[in-house]
């Protein structure tokens, strides 16, 4: 923790401060959008982006992550509470702190039992799946705000026609900016990376129009919808919590802390590849977890590492986690100057920024690679922005963790299990499939090409059986367990019901090249007593022996 | 389908029919028993053991395989049920098979995606934990009607003497007979199998006697409480279903279904290894998923295959499926005869055979092994009775899922990588670790051992990120996938990824020894053109062009 701040060097403070500031700029828009995403005050993004950001900084291990409010997160948040309180309420916001505070527990608890290696969980497409599905359900939640049309009603014959302009007029702009604002910056003679920067603060610039439109055209007036009162001042330190709910959002709080945890990983892991820096998932999942706590003590919701701001941030040169601190920093200064003018943003303005940043996570190239390339993968990923689309974001986690799990155990049991013969003139041993290799009479080698665990045992029984079915003269079946690194008390019990089958067909069963860590486990075992065979050094010993007894006998 | 049948022989039938009787004797009491269990009228434990088993003997795989009530598949029926509708009410028992009819559908439909795999799912500790917190559930549950008290009240100062002596009486009588029965019978001169086969008959004997006392005695006027009206008659085909809850039921359906599949193939696997005949996973969905569909229609309950049924089925001489029908036949005539006895079973004999068969269920054996041969397997399985006892049946499955899962993520998380140098005077490459291997200045090769996909990408990442750390002059990396039979859509863009690093940081990616259905996907995609090294057929070719390339640049 705070390795970076040991290690710090003076070349580091110009792209810390200046990553800083970018990152305030797009945080102010950003925070306030996903605070409404998530149902609650806009004011309360800005808060959720003061105090994890720092306890991230003080815990987390990637140097450019952004941590504070996200769009899928945010998601998910008012998914779990629109169920159990109004949104708007004061049991509503109470709520989203609560769950913010299970899930930095669910984090920390991770952490504590070092089980980070749950990184690894969802394949890429799911990822992808995911976020597309994820995109789709915000981006039709914002239609209404963005139309200035009533939430409860049927939004189309409601749309309000000066929010409808206002809104649909900032759409136009940040498409605009995001299509062409880049490159003309480019034209304009900027270097390439300010002006992919520059393009990244329209919102910011639209967001700030829209506002001085308010005042100047009376737009509050017609009825075009605004922030409202942002009270002033830095949150405060407390914890509000319903007793009732504990129970009704533990689960949530699980699904909630997964996907906090993994998108953040998701994001920090392409940074970390970029700067040749090294993650410690166990310590991300305490960084995580502490800063969604911090969220929850100051009134604010679950956050995360958002992909896009923290790509952000890097671009515009952090070093290190001093720019989020800064960030931090300008945000609670923001808070301190007078709020007034924040209460005349108009509401369309943000939900067309909503919209063009999810719209962003729309993105369809892993799926048109995993199309070309792997179609199971292709057709996973379809299913879960289906399921996103169809059953809600949580059932979507549901399907996405179901697709990778089944990829998973699917995987685990089809080990490759190899024939073994003897490469003439030589003790080596190799693949009868690949290799000129003599076999012995009555004897059977079987190469198993990985630990032999649960997943795995019913493949090998039966890949055993049908070996042992095509030679019905085998009489000593050799497991060489060259790569073999672990067998686990599933395999271990798997093993002795074998070696008792084969002992009523009158099959001897032998080891060879038994790797020394786990001949230590079996030795805990009765295995070895019971083996209705022999151990062997080397697979050479064993041709030697047993074929040796097989011409005895037959003679 | 119906394999058996074609292949069928004369020698089969008297083994099949003695297991057909041996097991309808079983049957009668256990099917009753376990439809108490699962808060129905003891009779649908009898209608769910005709046409489940004849529907799974039409489709499923295993000839010995007896399906049927379970307890434990009881349990969790009577726990998805209790919150939805009274114990002993139409809706309840209208709920049961709606349950069983979804569980069905659910098996079927996994049976025709083809995803029986599925299958090895938990490992061996993991379901013996979920077995002996059943068990404990199961017996606590029936105590208080043993004792005779009100399910409702306090049990203990509610005890009603003639039922508590009737059901203790009962329970001592079968506990004896479990332990000492075989014996004696032995000593009599019984060959073993038929002395075990007799034990297990007990219940049948013990119920018969005490639903004999109820009359003698005049039990009934004292307050001991029995069956009640039996109807007699074959269950009539009819859906009961009602709309209202079929959400409801639609996860617990899941969680049933798949714990049908897996009590059901964790002991059919057993059976079939001592038979050494061949299970397939997907008919055995297919099987289990239409016997459940037939309970459904046939006012029955969730079922499955039950390994101790199973068992006696096979050592009673249970050559093929004949057994099973048979044993439906014998149960659809004892309905057909006057039922009027049955109405006279005493409850509390009933709870006692209960409680002795989930002792059996009570197998300390596989903790003790696990404890001495592999700590974390010990734990898991503690970690998952725990989570029945102290969180439900439902949960417990979850909680074995969840730590199966990690269990397989932290495995596949951790790959065998090594790193190969030159066995001198060789053309053979081998892990420097292991053997005395010559490296190439400049040059890293490094074999993975297990195919690439997402749960190892990062592990793969990381280590070659430590591999170039400790060799700064590190020029050119290799990447042997002589081991590499899969390189899934997550891998394939993590490549791509440590490509685009590799060159800015002025390293080369090379593959070497790629097999060829992996080569054949990789030219569907972008990663060879843009690859930033060149592909060898043989890691020696890579050695021979690279360390020549890197000799002549450093001369």
């Amino acid at each position: 923790m705070l390795h970076w701040l040991r290690h710090y060097r003076r070349a580091m403070l110009p792209g810390d401060i200046s990553a800083g500031v970018v990152v305030a700029m797009m945080m102010i828009p950003q925070g306030m959008a996903y605070a409404l995403v998530a149902g609650l005050p806009p004011v309360v993004g800005i808060y959720a982006s003061i105090v994890p950001p720092v306890l991230y900084a003080l815990f987390g291990t990637s140097s450019t992550q952004s941590v504070g409010p996200m769009a899928i997160i945010s998601l998910m948040t008012a998914s779990t509470l629109a169920p159990l309180a109004a949104a708007g309420s004061a049991l509503y916001a109470t709520l989203a702190a609560q769950l913010a505070l299970l899930s930095g527990l669910v984090l920390l608890a991770c952490g504590l039992l070092r089980i980070g290696f749950m990184a690894n969980f969802f394949s890429r497409p799911v990822m992808s799946g995911f976020t597309i599905g994820s995109s789709v359900v915000i981006a039709l939640g914002q239609l209404p705000a963005l139309l200035g049309a009533s939430r409860a009603g049927a939004w189309l014959p409601d749309v309000h026609l000066p929010s409808a302009i206002l809104g649909g007029g900032a759409l136009l702009l940040l498409l605009a900016a995001r299509s062409w604002l880049a490159s003309l910056l480019r034209h304009l003679g900027f270097s390439p990376t300010v002006a992919d920067i520059g393009a990244k603060l329209a919102p910011m610039a639209v967001v700030l129009g829209a506002t001085a439109l308010v005042p100047a055209l009376g737009l509050e007036a017609l009825g075009v919808r605004t922030t409202g009162n942002v009270p002033a001042g830095l949150p405060f330190l407390h914890l509000a919590a319903s007793h009732d709910h504990w129970q009704a959002l533990l689960q949530p709080a699980l699904l909630t802390g997964f996907m906090v945890f993994l998108i953040s990983m998701s994001g920090a892991q392409t940074l970390a590849l970029k700067r040749a820096e090294k993650l410690h998932s166990n310590y991300e999942l305490i960084g995580l977890g502490a800063a969604n706590v911090g969220s929850a003590l100051t009134g604010g919701f679950p956050v995360t590492g958002s992909i896009s701001r923290s790509a952000v941030n890097f671009a515009a040169g952090a070093n290190t986690q001093l720019a989020s601190l800064i960030t931090a920093s300008l945000l609670a200064l923001a808070l301190c100057v007078p709020t007034g003018w924040l209460a005349l943003l108009p509401l369309p303005a943000l939900a067309a920024t909503i919209i063009v940043a999810v719209l962003g996570m729309f993105d369809t190239s892993t799926l048109r690679t995993a199309w070309r390339y792997d179609r199971a993968d292709a057709l996973a990923l379809i299913a879960t922005a289906a399921g996103v689309l169809a059953l809600g974001v949580e059932a979507g986690v549901v399907v996405g963790v179901a697709l990778s799990m089944g990829a998973l155990i699917w995987r685990a049991s089809r080990p490759h299990i190899a024939v073994l013969g003897r490469i003439p003139g030589t003790e080596h041993f190799r693949n009868v499939d690949r290799y000129t290799a003599d076999t012995a009479p009555g004897l059977l080698l079987l190469r198993v090409d990985a630990g032999l665990f649960f997943g795995n045992v019913e493949a090998v029984n039966e890949r055993i059986e049908d070996e042992i079915a095509a030679r019905p003269c085998t009489r000593h079946l050799v497991l060489v367990l060259s790569a073999v690194n672990a067998i686990d008390t599933s395999a271990l019990f798997a093993l002795g019901e074998l070696n008792a089958m084969l002992r009523t067909r009158g099959i001897g069963l032998h080891l060879s090249e038994v790797k020394g860590p786990v001949m230590d486990r079996l030795k805990q075992s009765e295995l070895l007593a019971a083996l209705n065979g022999r151990l062997f050094l080397s697979t050479a010993m064993a041709w030697d022996a047993l074929s040796a007894e097989e011409a005895h006998g037959s003679r």
